[in-house]
């Protein structure tokens, strides 16, 4: 690893300068870049033709083609020919599973779920009732898809459960990470648009419904009846809370929090968040009070003296 | 959905207004709600009627009554007859499962636990030894009720573990979301208060004891050894210290954090947690910043303007 | 429980008054501590040696040593003769189990995981391929080791999966909390060093390499390409961000979110982190601003006085 036999790349000329001090055989290179002292494959986009030459090395976790025998497949399950279903696995009542999924041991696949083409669900992880993994879509080991949104009222006495009957929904090419949690809908649906990647540990509420695109870094919760729009980057460790809106093309910094509807694309930071320009002011600010307590120290002497001599 | 043939429900007349407006068929609303150009059916609590409505219309995951053949049941463990055990799941030495209790797929109800009558256990949800499941509790899936605490002590080379010999109680009409843990006791318990909800991924210390009717929404964490009160209502991403008390009747706001104490019901915000108008205040100080610091520099000229004249 | 026939321990003189005062039939006490009115046990170490006591009550999660008939052990992994496999584990091919491992129901051991002599995998906690458990190391319910690290690259269109080929070890004496997740790295390793402890729903990003004797609480996410010292404590709740060092012997208070490498031991606090002195001054700066504002305000009366006088 990182010898004379291995590959590295180099998206700009800082990187090039250290790939080419490097013991690595090859650098895959932007096509106008200098050269250096090494071999060079120059391409469009060096980074996405180095993740094209890890695909080639990846070896997928294992999985024969075919249903193991201790898999339990209900009789009125649609099964296609070409899947993998691996030792243990569920698959409950009125489930239809398309060609070529790979559905992992001990995964759980609920009544009247959907799994749709080339979709991978790795053990462990579950789906409730009645929800759709898109194309291509990966749920991790142990994430729960399609658990009960969390949605009481409170009788005076107790907190009466609100049933959640509505649908979850993943839609196309989405990534979701390990025990990561996406609630089912109380009524309508709960859905994760396609190409959109979510992190491990992270909690997406009933009823809300993430755009395309858009990736979510670990540990984040958005909270229910959220829209976030498409294409949007949400940092680690981010609460944004229910019933609010995000527009398409907005960053939400690390650990960030919105509690407001953003309707202007941009980079947002703080908690409650604000515009990236601003909240860096208002740190900053915060940052002058030890200096801004001297001044005024120094005032009040000044004042004084002044006062002595009126 | 939301034509016609629907049911709505308004519990002010700003709802009302709007569900008046809407496609619905029906509206639920207070006894004492204005006439509106729609049919109304006149309740108590038009939201808590709405949830039984809902009630009607939920398909629970199915599962069939009896033990599934390819479940593993202790020979020493105590089964009702009337019971739903699901594929796959196992029931270890000792335990006790009361009657109406449903227990899906892959669930783990470890040696010695007892499952009291309508308890619900969801596919995956682990029981490690020796846990209390109350009557009409609800596991949801990648649950994990009584692993170990996080006790150690430092011996001056390494930690040493500290073992966590105690239990884990959750009482009678409880909710635990989807990957959520709460940690076995060292000595004692550490335990959930009836009907209280506790949402997804919220991690409960070991030796913590919640109260009753308390809600506590996700990725929330209260540490060990704290004793938390009645009625509590506990936002995301909360986080309360170890060995602190939070009485009856408290909110905290989400992503809160109390350092200390507290006893006296009321809103509390912020972290570290204050009382709700003194941290907006002191919230509010802060956005003040900026303009203070303009002032100063304005009393500075005014004072070098004097001290000329002097 | 607490009455005559149970065991104390005080390791300050506090503890040693509450203590005596307290019904338990004996104390464990530092071999100088002043005697009381009670029967005492001398020893170096109390807490230390109490953490012995209860080793000696631990039940420990039953399981009987063998393969379970129901388990499912490919015919190419490696399994030594005395490990104790539960029903319906999985051990897939290559995988190799050393002595003295008890591996619970429904875990899965990957292809190529080697899990090392005397290691815990309690029910449904899930290895990857190509993972390594080192000796005496345990992995609690629900944890996910060696899922994919998060890397995309954007290609203009949509984001491009950046495969995960790398490896994810535990040294020995680890402990991984529930619902935790270690991710796999892109490349090299993702690491956790001996005797480092984890607690619950913690985050461990892809490439980061932990020390050894490290702690990290609850809900702690470290993100990718981080390397964390020996003997770190990081308290419940904390975000370090990815790319940074934390040396040795760092304390991290809880919800803190290191921004910036640190190479100076010590305890930090905030978020972004400082020094906990820095960042305790600058926390006592933001609560006097309210006494500021007036201190402006009555400035400003002065000024106006001393102006009309002028």
């Amino acid at each position: 690893l990182g010898g004379p036999d291995s590959l590295g790349f180099a998206e700009s000329e800082q990187f090039l300068t250290a790939a080419a001090a490097s013991p690595v055989g090859a650098v895959l290179v932007k096509k106008d870049a200098p050269s250096i002292e090494k071999a060079v494959i120059r391409v469009d986009r060096p980074r996405e033709a180095f993740a094209a030459f890890l695909n080639m090395c990846e070896l997928p976790l294992p999985i024969a083609v075919g249903i193991h025998p201790t898999a339990v497949v209900a009789a009125d399950a649609s099964v296609a020919e070409d899947v993998s279903i691996g030792a243990y696995a569920v698959v409950e009542s009125g489930a239809k599973i398309e060609a070529g999924v790979r559905i992992y041991a001990f995964a759980y696949i609920g009544a009247g779920s959907l799994v749709k083409k080339d979709a991978v669900i790795y053990p462990h992880a579950v789906l409730y009732r009645d929800v759709v993994v898109g194309e291509r879509t990966i749920v991790h080991a142990g994430a729960v898809i399609g658990a009960d949104g969390f949605g009481f009222t409170w009788n005076g006495s107790y907190h009466v459960k609100v049933p959640q009957v509505g649908r979850t929904v993943l839609n196309d090419d989405v990534e979701i990470g390990a025990c990561s949690t996406v609630d089912r809908a109380m009524l309508g649906e709960t859905s994760i648009g396609a190409g959109s990647k979510i992190d491990n540990l992270v909690q997406i509420g009933h009823n809300s419904l993430i755009g395309r695109h858009t990736v979510i870094a670990g540990q984040s919760g958005i909270s229910g009846s959220c829209i976030v729009g498409d294409r949007c980057t949400i940092g680690g460790q981010v609460g944004v809370r229910d019933h609010i809106n995000i527009c398409d093309d907005v960053v939400l910094t690390a650990r960030s929090a919105p509690t407001k509807t953003i309707d202007e694309p941009g980079i947002y930071r703080g908690a409650p968040a604000m515009k990236f320009m601003d909240e860096m002011r208002f740190e900053a600010g915060l940052r002058k009070i030890p200096a801004l307590v001297k001044t005024i120290r120094d005032l009040e002497k000044r004042i004084a003296q002044l006062e002595k001599g009126a």
